[in-house]
């Protein structure tokens, strides 16, 4: 081995940032030991240089001018952590530009302009690495990219949200309402001041599509990825699936079908308490992904914080310099737009089981109403739950779980339950996701 | 990207074997969709040319002559699938010195012979790469080379033999005794006609000596992991921890310890039944892993199998031609023998916690007795279970949970108590193994 040297940049000096200074400055003779390289960071942006940070960076290390890092051509890799879609999407492209290979955690930026990304990165002949942008310290997409390639991807199903499994677990622990949970989470700093893109899902449909697309070889866009948040999660609901036997999840899910369409979405979705993945819980992540060849295979760890996702941008930044990121980045193929065009399935012909939560007035005849809507849209009931007593408005709840049956049938059937003189609003519909298992026995 | 071929050539046409081809020749249009290479298996030698295998070769590439691959200079990469220590050390040498990058399944060997291996690939300018040696389908050998490799690791706890999992798994939830297990195993294909090497711990040795290489940083040799099997393991011990919250499970343990001294175990431990690992089940592997920075990451999977462990095969041989592994082998650093000279630490000076059993005869002064022998070598006790009733021999077991104590005081204690007249019989002691908990709330 040879030992060299490896100068490193960094833009937005955030709590990531400092992490990945710690690990860079504080803990550069591991580096040192387990690759042979020193990794020097020489140049850290950030429009505010004057708050203390919990690490300590060398004198003239820090400064507010981006020019300072693009035009050291002595910088190889540059990390860009100052996330979103918009000057994130300026610097990557000036760091590009000035020849630095980029090191990332922004899922945003790549689920939205990855492709122009990726081309300006083949265009300058450097790479784009982004071990960081999905589930922290989960060494999912290396997983993907090395030791899993011989693998057609058959499935993922992904807790990739830490705040959503945070608040979900909570109010299934607890007996919490979601209003009340997301404060708490806030408090403890596992949900930010403006929640939104994590609890709308938007967060883990940006993840999504980067694990889809390395999963499936496919060139994905956020728009191929259906989504829905989980705002209007009621703890009625967490209670009556577990006592039917299910847990509740935000997950992120993609599936290559027998017509060979890919499903790609984000939703709440029951899923049966014995599972794997209804067993991680709190802030924390995990992934199963199913291959042709090696079966289920499940990673879990935490997908957020500080050191944990520092820990995934200096793997890339060690991947970068050994030249490894450049060569997979070159060579690992995906089909492109025009490829896949037709390939990802339109959600309403999306097949799966259904649990609903009918308000009924207690009158004679109701279940002969809504059972005959879903009869007449070719829905069959698996399993039924009404415990005597009234709810709201002189209504009682009745929970049905029905067997697999395309969404269309289901949204078509809901719309018809919902103008029941007999039924009190509107129903409530979550999908329960049956996640394969790999058994023998 | 550009499209390029590359030729392969494998030794040992066996159950792994057939997997591998299968991949590589029925599934060579997934690869080079993934990858741009082509790969071409252009010789498959084995000294049984003559048995159908489930896979169809080209005309011409089977052989029972390894000069063929061994003289064929075209052939990049050389897949060694012979396993054990012997012939197949000729070969692999015989191919690196032919200057071909080897990939290979065989755990024993590169546990005894790594470093020799190493050294010779090293002079020939060529990479061994060995993902499917351990935990087969799981992909940690590249989690520890490439994604988590910004950590120090500080342990390391897996279940890395299935044949073992499978019997305990079984045994636990049967009532089934070890034999009768066994032999149930060795019907379904889990457990070999010679199943020595599973059930003795050497199998799970072999893994640790490669795992603890990699995780620590440390020239590891097989002496330096303490071993045990689960040849001795009884119904009646499983029952009892399985009454005080503790499940039975052969772990392979490698842990950085305050004094800087690293520990290599396998041997059969108790782990608390909420623990994830409690519930890895049946014939699958599972390796928790704690970094300083990314805390825990869990990875779980098929750890044998002929698919699975193909899967690892041919994920190493893409990433041989991908020119990836070579770098990292070239790259990634371990401390040599003489480096790390006593920071091996003795088995007499671990410390755990332990579940003893004593068979006591039914008379009073007992408990005294033995109480006085614990306490005497700084052993206190932190749980036990009598229950009313007479065992064998008119003898009553008494079932001991301990607090921390050195390894030695509790084999200098269990001599004594051993010798004890109210004592019938040698006691069983099985150690207990807290894995932390990487958790906030």
């Amino acid at each position: 081995m040879k030992e060299k040297s490896v100068r490193v940049g960094l833009v937005g000096f955030g709590t990531v940032g400092c992490g990945v200074a710690r690990l860079l400055v504080e803990n550069g003779d591991i580096l040192r030991a387990k690759t042979g390289i020193r990794f020097e960071l020489v140049c850290v942006v950030d429009l505010d240089t004057e708050t203390p940070r919990p690490v300590q960076l060398p004198d003239g290390v820090l400064t507010s001018d981006l020019e300072v890092l693009l035009n050291d051509n002595t910088i190889e890799v540059a990390i860009e952590l100052v996330g979103g879609t918009g000057i994130a999407k300026e610097i990557q492209l000036k760091m590009l530009r000035a020849g630095k290979h980029v090191v990332t955690a922004n899922k945003a930026l790549l689920a939205v302009h990855g492709s122009e990304l990726y081309q300006v990165a083949r265009e300058a002949d450097r790479c784009i690495a982004f071990e960081a942008s999905c589930a922290g310290g989960i060494p999912i997409v290396s997983a993907l990219r090395t030791g899993l390639l011989a693998n057609d991807i058959t499935a993922l199903y992904g807790i990739l949200n830490g705040t959503c499994n945070y608040i979900l677990s909570k109010m299934s622990a607890e007996g919490t309402d979601f209003a009340e949970t997301l404060k708490e989470a806030q408090a403890k700093g596992y949900a930010e001041a403006d929640p939104t893109l994590d609890i709308n899902g938007g967060d883990s449909s940006h993840k999504l599509t980067i694990l889809g697309s390395l999963a499936f070889g496919y060139e994905l866009k956020l728009e191929d990825v259906y989504t829905e948040g989980i705002e209007d999660v009621s703890q009625d609901d967490i209670r009556y699936a577990d006592e039917m036997g299910y847990c509740l999840k935000l997950l992120a899910i993609g599936q290559k079908k027998p017509n060979g369409k890919v499903s790609l979405r984000v939703h709440p979705a029951l899923i049966l308490k014995e599972t794997a993945l209804a067993r991680v819980n709190g802030p924390f992540n995990a992934i199963s992904l199913f291959g042709h060849a090696v079966g289920e295979v499940l990673l879990y760890g935490r997908g957020a914080g500080m050191m944990p996702t520092a820990s995934a941008v200096v793997a890339d930044v060690i991947d970068v310099a050994l030249g490894n990121s450049k060569r997979s980045f070159d060579q690992v193929q995906v089909k492109s737009r025009q490829q896949i065009a037709g390939q990802i399935e339109a959600m309403a012909d999306c097949e799966s089981r259904f649990y609903i939560r009918i308000m009924a007035k207690d009158h004679p005849g109701v279940v002969a109403a809504y059972g005959k809507v879903l009869g007449d849209h070719g829905i069959s009931i698996s399993g039924a739950l009404q415990h005597e007593g009234r709810g709201p408005d002189d209504t009682v709840p009745v929970v049905i779980v029905t067997h697999e049956t395309q969404e269309k049938n289901m949204s078509d059937a809901l719309a018809e339950i919902t103008e029941l003189d007999t039924i009190g609003g509107k129903p409530v519909c979550i999908r329960i996701v049956d996640i394969p298992e790999d058994k023998d026995d």
